[in-house]
């Protein structure tokens, strides 16, 4: 069994954005008991990520730790057509993941305790992303 | 056909741990002979490598530029409750891998000659992983 | 449905080398309508980005980020067997990614508007690289 389905999440701006109840959802309405399903983010200045779900100050350190790695305005790029944050949101999508895989069981993702599915945005300004959850199993 | 299966590594804290042969084991048990298999690490602290199987300076030069890149105790983390490697672990996983995929050919993993599968614990205390491994193929 | 193809591409040296055609050519070949496609890297000093594909300063920049973060022939790598930019290609293929995973939808990669899929090649001299793509579906 093979389903495919799309979600599109309305960011604010640069910040993680928690997807698990809707990626859940998709799995759910899958009808898949066993297997995997995986996360894909359409775009090149947003990623995925598989992070601690209980503390927001653990997202807040990851959205700074990556500022600092990479200087919003860095004099290094030429590419910055779209403004300060556009080769930045590039960089941080590269050195974080466009695509996850997480394993279906009972019906469920079956994530670690600490675990959530987060879109993460890298530019600064709101943008409509779009998702597709894919789920393989039986 | 899909197989899931979870495995369990005690780690002696930071560091790479190579689960290959544990990884080839529920392949060959999977009865799957061509497909793919995904590997998942149900931690934020903690996450998966395809790395050097060969000369093991490298998988210490890798944990030694994570080090200087990500320093234990900078004043910069607010998130900083279970010590100074706690949000340094959460960024190390965030910008390597929770979930690899691997192809599988003639019922084993498809790995390139110096590629192996290894457990990055990023914590310095030692820990119990768990690891799900799913394959899926014919 | 599943179908592998392991695809070669020959590398000049450092930087990106688009192989979306390949790959959509291998998951029209598979004959899968709707499912995923992973792609995977069988090295451990190249990676796999799903990067921008309209300006190539995008990844004029990505690798002028990458050399500067990972300075090749810096001292504190032990690892310094195949040269000063041995151990650099190793720590940019661990922070980026040996596997992706991209949903396949009407008998194609479903992929963002901007979204490539591109060889990253880490090391200065030319490499032969083999990448396999895996078309799960029906």
């Amino acid at each position: 069994m093979i389903h495919n389905e799309t979600i599109t999440v309305a960011t604010r701006g640069r910040g993680t954005y928690e997807v698990t109840a809707e990626v859940e959802r998709v799995v759910s309405s899958s009808g898949v008991d066993r297997g995997v399903c995986h996360v894909f983010v359409h775009h090149t200045s947003a990623s995925m990520l598989i992070g601690e779900n209980a503390d927001p100050s653990v997202r807040r350190d990851l959205d700074r730790f990556l500022a600092r790695l990479v200087p919003d305005g860095d004099p290094l790029f030429e590419h910055v057509f779209e403004g300060p944050d556009d080769m930045p949101a590039h960089i941080r999508a590269a050195i974080t993941a466009t695509s996850l895989t997480i394993p279906v069981a009972r019906g469920a993702c079956d994530l670690g305790t600490w675990q959530g599915v987060f879109l993460w945005e890298h530019r600064t300004a709101p943008h409509r992303r779009r998702i597709t959850v894919s789920v393989v199993g039986e």
